[in-house]
């Protein structure tokens, strides 16, 4: 890349790296940074290291955030008795737009795979196990619907099920506005399976 | 968003602000960017602040550069005499990869468009003529094919012609491995006109 200065050709390398930018964006990109005003680019480059810098793990549920304690853990205003388990931030954050579910979460940071060698001692289990010694009525899990994310959830469940508390999975089924007929054969077998009476 | 806590928020709108970055892919920015080791980071920010603050035009082809003269009209190897007129300098990089380019360049940054109300005084028109005054044999106008890079195809070429200077406008016509069903008819016809004998 000697058609650019070894500035610009620096930039655009170390923007394709970032995950979804190819070198057609990295290039875009660049030069957009280039003709932005000063002040916005050191803005945005102390934004990146501050946050790098900052953010860690929410001692109660592993999420990502720049206190010790995340916003939704340490509000008064939610149900701390009903914890939702999620593989990633962006699950919680899917949830949360929602608006409409008061407890709080508890972030797993992946799934058990034995395909990848993920095991249980890989995603944030023992934190969650520790926090059951509380005063919680029920384990909603909000794995994904994956391989990956079944398995976790059955071996979660296993895990907590002897401790007598209540552990429910999040429905599968047809999502809403969906065409049956360009719904996959898994998904319309389980939507049958997990009918509900009218 | 304030379900993230406020510094993941703040980067994940600066992301979202660049072009091409939707709010999901500037969420999958920001937690990436969480994850990546602490120099990476800086350095990437580093990076970002220093091209902004040393990339400027070459003084003698506009294109961008973080040197006084880019290191293309610094090659000794570059024939002086024959010019390639181009709209960015993304263009002009298109052209380098064919690595079968010989001359120099001159980055207009934009076309003339009416529509738009840039003019001939808005792109780098002035620094393309004061060019001219020196020894050149031909300028090759490869301004895009749209109706601004043909607009000021033709004023360029107005402009120069009477300075006793050889112009050309690069080929317009089928793209190689096109196929002739799915081509727009503007372009069929333009390859019929630009036919060349076998």
């Amino acid at each position: 890349m000697d058609y650019y200065s070894s500035q610009i050709s620096r930039l655009i390398e170390e923007f394709s790296r970032l995950p979804g930018i190819g070198p057609k964006s990295a290039q875009r990109l660049a030069f957009h940074l280039i003709r932005m005003p000063k002040e916005q680019v050191r803005a945005l480059a102390d934004t990146m290291t501050e946050a790098r810098e900052n953010v860690r793990y929410c001692s109660c549920c592993c999420t990502l955030t720049d206190q010790e304690i995340c916003p939704i853990c340490s509000s008064p205003e939610r149900d701390k008795g009903t914890i939702m388990v999620v593989e990633t931030p962006r699950d919680l954050a899917a949830y949360e737009k929602t608006g409409k579910y008061s407890g709080v979460y508890h972030v797993l940071h992946g799934a058990i795979s034995p395909m990848l060698g993920i095991g249980p001692g890989d995603i944030r289990l023992k934190e969650l196990m520790e926090r059951l010694e509380g005063d919680v009525d029920e384990v909603i899990i909000a794995t994904n619907s994956t391989l990956e994310g079944e398995t976790t959830a059955m071996y979660i469940s296993k895990l907590i099920k002897p401790a007598g508390i209540k552990v429910s999975r999040i429905a599968s089924g047809v999502p809403v506005g969906g065409d049956l007929e360009y719904i996959d054969e898994v998904t319309l077998l389980r939507a049958l399976e997990g009918r509900t009476e009218l």
